[in-house]
């Protein structure tokens, strides 16, 4: 599992950055999670094969998460793309999408799967065969989702040295899976336990953003390997923090520090904000593992 | 009068152009005439004081001539702007508007006064003190519709060397105007067509894109001081121009010709066109004063 940054920016355009969008990518498949303004061209910029996307989670309706998605979505009509999307956002973001498509004569020529994200704790938005999503209830101005995304635990390694020779190749599969089998010609049983070993362990990848600062979620992001956590403000200013709903670097260190997470990115900074300096070493007041997310840097989730 | 091209793709991305804007300044009055995904980006890259834009058109609502506007208009109102806007753009605009404010619980600071596009031939748009805007009917897959911004003529010039001495200051303003002045204290008259001399002549700009070649523009465009025409193919693909709707370098030069506008240039070359030599070749077949149209290069409408 790698996570891709394309854009960190927060709501006013600034020159040097990006709105929100990241990649995520599991086994050459990616997840776009967010899709600011101006997305599809960082993608083209950075070559990202777009046709690998196969989902996309939009995290809530305010612009700078989201104003790139009907651009991107047409693009991939233009070049003639067939693959389904899954596309996983609030109540609305269909009505959006469906209202530019007509206003433009366009009928898809792939098929786009809405999810309608409701916010409830806990709930499993998305199950792929290698990976999961679920729902980090945020607090914002409007409806706002996190998304934690697992990546299964891979299949057992076969003990190749300890197979008998000539060993059935169906009952591989089995053992895999960490069943056990009987061959029903010798009425041997072999032991999963005993033939294989663990297999990649899972990886947990957590987006929080935006968000007031939520200690709720801390069971939900519990031992992530990697958190990217939004911090619009220092802490002189939680206060403002409060009412326009948004964290601070601190308060994104306490809730790394709180779910014991392997690494924190940072995130979603204030325009005020010329360098993000302070916000590290704020965050390093509650957790140390923590970066800043740098656009077109790609970190590995382990 | 002076146009700064901001971009000039097609519906295709590529990592080199940007999708359809232009801004138009007139007495350091900005109108923009299109916002492709980025186009706020574009502009900000440019240090160009958004603040001066007071009207935006639309031509058409396919995503590269329109997607930047929620963002661009979003930004605005983040930045505190209270100054209104005059939106001209086609029917179902408003809706798409409308419908994403609605969703990010904005309500906007800045009037947003919305003037519909019924693409009626010859029709008056906008009119203010020193421009006009028409527009110009153009044939695409939706409604589409090009402008024609003509600034008016300027005030005439005052000789100062023939006035009388003591000429009554309030008599200036009249002349200005053309009107000729009787002195009601002494009877005597004062004939504009002495003491002045011509102002500023008109000049027109005529936006054509996106459009099939359309000889029926050639009557509104003409004698214009700059078009803008698209030129999405080469000749040889004339066929599939007009099956998309859209015109040839060829034809965009036969337009300029039979209109007798004065400068001519191209732009929203399909993205299979790695060069525009070809395009300026071709449409020289027609009309010799023509250029392709440059990203962040300025032209004096002239």
């Amino acid at each position: 599992m790698k996570l891709t940054v394309i854009g960190v920016g927060s709501a006013s355009p600034q020159v040097d950055k990006n709105p929100s969008a990241f990649l995520l990518s599991i086994d050459n498949e990616y997840i776009l999670i967010d899709c600011g303004e101006g997305t599809q061209y960082r993608l083209l910029d950075q070559s990202i094969k777009v046709s690998r996307i196969k989902t996309i989670c939009i995290s809530h309706l305010h612009g700078d998460h989201y104003f790139g998605l009907i651009g991107l979505l047409s693009s991939f009509n233009l070049k003639g793309r067939k693959d389904p999307i899954t596309l996983v956002g609030p109540e609305g973001l269909q009505k959006i999408l469906d209202i530019q498509f007509e206003a433009a004569n366009t009928t898809l020529n792939y098929e786009l799967n809405f999810v309608l994200n409701r916010n409830s704790q806990d709930k499993v938005l998305l199950e792929k065969k290698n990976f999961k999503i679920e729902s980090i209830p945020l607090i914002h101005r409007v409806q706002s989702t996190g998304f934690l995304v697992t990546e299964k635990e891979g299949d057992r390694h076969i003990q190749a040295h300890k197979l008998p020779e000539n060993f059935p190749l169906p009952f591989y599969s089995e053992l895999k899976k960490g069943n056990d089998v009987v061959d029903p010609l010798t009425n041997i049983t072999y032991l999963a336990s005993e033939l294989t070993k663990s297999g990649t362990p899972k990886k947990v990848f957590a987006y929080c953003s935006d968000t007031a600062y939520n200690p709720e979620i801390v069971p939900i992001v519990k031992e992530a390997n990697l958190m990217y956590h939004e911090a619009t403000f220092l802490k002189d200013l939680d206060q403002r923090a409060e009412m326009t709903q948004h964290s601070t670097a601190l308060q994104a260190g306490k809730i790394a520090k709180a779910a014991v997470v392997k690494k924190l990115l940072l995130g979603h900074l204030s325009s005020r904000y010329k360098s993000s300096e302070e916000h590290i070493s704020e965050a390093k007041e509650a957790f140390g593992n923590v970066e800043m997310a740098i656009e077109g840097a790609v970190y590995d989730v382990i």
